[in-house]
């Protein structure tokens, strides 16, 4: 290093000559700084959307810098626990996450209002509360204590309701139902006499196909398939009432951003803006494809929840909400503007994306 | 620029030592040039959603090449009329436009199938088609002979169906039916015995309140709000069958993105993938923010188009489609392509998305 700072010095010097891109030029000479970062994630290294989309963050943003940010991603435990992604990047242990911020609500349970909760909104409709609802104010203002910036992530669409080996008729079928089902949707299946079982992704098809469990929710048709799902049970519900257009994040240590310069900080803004973008198009388009090939099997019958039963899951899930942010006056902050902005896109969607979904369907 | 040259081969000399940001700092050396470009677009200067994506675009591409590639905005008629963009970037007078791929169907009828047909893809959709379902490459092909490069520039989101001043209860109610109504749309409800109307936006609001024309549609509740169209007409239609998800186009000469050094390639199509969905964040929120105000309008009536009109709507601009599809072999090519994206979506978006909006809806 030392061989190279007279180096540095000169080349900073003689830009010092008077035509218009000196100022550039010594601007650059400046930002010649190179940055290492690490991005762990809560998902497997590569694992089909969801970690596809880190990678994809990275190689633009090393693209667009010119090499000068380079950022490694890791899979779940290659560094740290799919479950310490959080505190890794808060600590600075790491630079960047990529995860969802419902796997915080123990340490932030108002954090659940920006992945997802039951009978919440759909990609679009979180991208528009998160950049212009004011919804990403009240995430920051959220994870500042933590020294973390956070920045939406990608959405998977609003998902199915998951694969049972007992039909739904009616809400006395969830009675002893035992589902795979984490978080407020676990909650909601247990009020109504369900038991909601914890299983880490491995797990879940032996113990569907062994009866350890009745049901399971997983993401959606793209990575149901991969996992083999359909040969585990035999109906496939929908809708996705308790995961409508679940939002991932980045993460950023809030000093590791401050350090970058100006455009390195904008680089990395406009890189997860556009992987944001890209994780709905491929999942939209990986899921039509998924899709296709579930109906066409012999053996499984897709099934649309009866009205009864979403009638009793909706009901329950917005008593367990309001009761919860009740009871936190930091989540009944981010609910409020929640209840807010899901009512007046519910009547927008009314008059547009839904009644032509339905036009368009009949 | 002489007195520049030496130091700048100095620059380019010292950088030559051994360490790790040798290679790194001849790069930056060699990427030092700024390049200024133009932006013509078919909007008036800093219109309201469509005009702002393409400032925040030029805004997002300054920070983040470092001020190294300044794009200037120019208003339609500012440089070039509204309707040269597209010649303008191919000829090379300016680099950039941002703009709608439907202007040009005179110039390439397929172009019609990157922006809006009736009852085609909403925004989600197209941008699934475009990034993922072959759409993109579709239309890359199509505008290479005309030596430009399309990027998705964003969308408002599925329209209204426009303002009335007669109520539409039956088909025959269309027959006569004077409306401001561009392209496809136009040519559906001249088939059904319209007669459509082609006005510049700043003439709509007279012949409405004048009678010159009985309807008329614009972009949404954001903009319709904006123009006041609801001073001058007592029904408010939906849906928007005639424009699901328009989606506008920046289009870039081939030479002049060729000419990029490969970290500012990599930032106008990023920038371009962030503006793109910034638009659609915005067109959500202030459209939420317009209907609640035009809901609570006396005098307006918002109203559903009868099941039968909107039958007879989509009868026509399927049948429309296919026989300008048939006559045009590189239409048809795209035709194809767009009929088999949209059934498969149609399918997926069943179970999730529509299903979804409708039971939240209930």
């Amino acid at each position: 290093m030392k061989t190279c700072l007279l180096a540095l010095m000169l080349s900073m010097l003689v830009v010092a000559c008077g035509n218009d891109n000196a100022a550039q030029q010594a601007t650059n000479a400046h930002n010649q700084q190179t940055y290492k970062w690490k991005l762990v994630t809560s998902w497997p290294k590569n694992f089909p959307g969801l970690g596809t989309a880190p990678e994809r963050f990275a190689e633009q943003v090393n693209v667009m810098s010119g090499g000068r940010l380079q950022i490694k991603v890791y899979g779940a435990n290659q560094l740290v626990p799919a479950m310490q992604v959080f505190d890794s990047v808060s600590a600075g242990t790491v630079e960047m996450g990529h995860s969802g911020s419902y796997y915080w609500k123990g340490k932030v349970p108002a954090a659940q209002f920006f992945c997802a909760v039951p009978f919440g909104m759909t990609a679009q409709e979180m991208s528009s509360w998160l950049h212009y609802g004011g919804g990403m104010a009240l995430w920051q203002e959220l994870y500042a204590p933590f020294n973390l910036v956070p920045l939406a992530g990608g959405s998977a669409g609003v998902q199915m309701g998951g694969w049972f080996n007992k039909e739904i008729n009616s809400v006395d079928d969830l009675n002893g139902l035992k589902m795979r089902l984490p978080g407020l949707g676990g909650e909601v299946l247990s009020r109504l006499g369900g038991v909601p079982v914890s299983l880490p992704g491995g797990e879940i098809f032996t113990s569907l196909q062994t009866g350890a469990i009745d049901a399971t929710e997983w993401v959606g048709p793209y990575n149901d398939l991969a996992f083999g799902l359909h040969e585990a049970a035999k109906y496939y519900y929908y809708p996705g009432w308790h995961e409508p257009g679940s939002t991932m994040e980045f993460i950023v240590n809030q000093e590791a951003l401050s350090a970058l310069p100006d455009d390195l900080q904008a680089i990395v803004r406009n890189a997860a803006r556009a992987a944001s973008q890209d994780m709905i198009d491929e999942y939209t388009f990986r899921n039509i494809a998924a899709l296709e090939k579930i109906q066409a099997l012999e053996g499984v019958t897709i099934k649309r929840f009866p009205d009864s039963v979403l009638a009793a899951l909706q009901q329950t899930s917005e008593a367990l909400l309001a009761e919860q942010a009740a009871a936190d006056p930091e989540m009944d902050k981010v609910y409020q503007s929640f209840l807010q902005f899901r009512a007046g896109v519910t009547r927008y969607h009314n008059l547009t994306e839904r009644a032509y979904l339905n036009l368009r369907a009949d």
